[in-house]
């Protein structure tokens, strides 16, 4: 635990690292195979550019995600999980029920190929 | 789902009801057998009394908690998960186990008695 945490509760420990609207959302779309900066662009919540550029800059710094060059040019990166960021799998699932269960209309996001 | 919401995904929609640094906190000291404003504000996040007051409210509003009054003082308020707000339950446990793994110096609040 540091200092940036409110308490020893584990709860709200996990919250202080991804309890804002958007950071679950980058998983998300990472968990569902999205691994470019214009794909979490494209996804149906709209993300703003430079939230989407905080939250994968905090998400690489907590280790959660990890980035690459692909293609020609360099400063194109694809970003991928950590093993760290995939031990958030079951946070997410239990929300996708929750979700289901309780808000009418919603589905499950299918999975896109990889690249 | 309601015109609130940012789209179809039960995760996204998950977030729009409770996906702040606050709501399931103020639910895990109801988890825990916490019922009384004055009880919520000793707990050592420190949540402050408007937060409070506003969070309670929502989550009355969305069904997951309800408030009857107690004692000599008709305002005086006892707040109690719906059935609504127990099946939340699952997405605080996910978040013990992955905070409990992954931050150190963390531990699961114990329940304390109630009322």
């Amino acid at each position: 635990m540091t200092e940036d945490h409110r308490s020893t509760c584990p709860i709200a420990c996990t919250l202080d690292l991804v309890g804002d609207r958007w950071t679950l959302l980058v998983l998300r779309d990472i968990f569902l195979g999205k691994t470019r900066y214009d794909e979490f662009l494209a996804s149906p919540e709209k993300i703003s550019t430079n939230i989407l550029a905080d939250r994968l800059r905090r998400l690489e710094a907590m280790g959660m995600v990890e980035k690459q060059p692909y293609g020609a040019h360099r400063k194109r990166m694809e970003y991928r999980l950590t093993e760290r960021g995939q031990s958030l799998g079951p946070i997410l699932e239990a929300m996708v029920q929750w979700g289901r269960a309780n808000v009418p209309g919603t589905e499950r996001f299918q999975p896109q190929s990889s690249h």
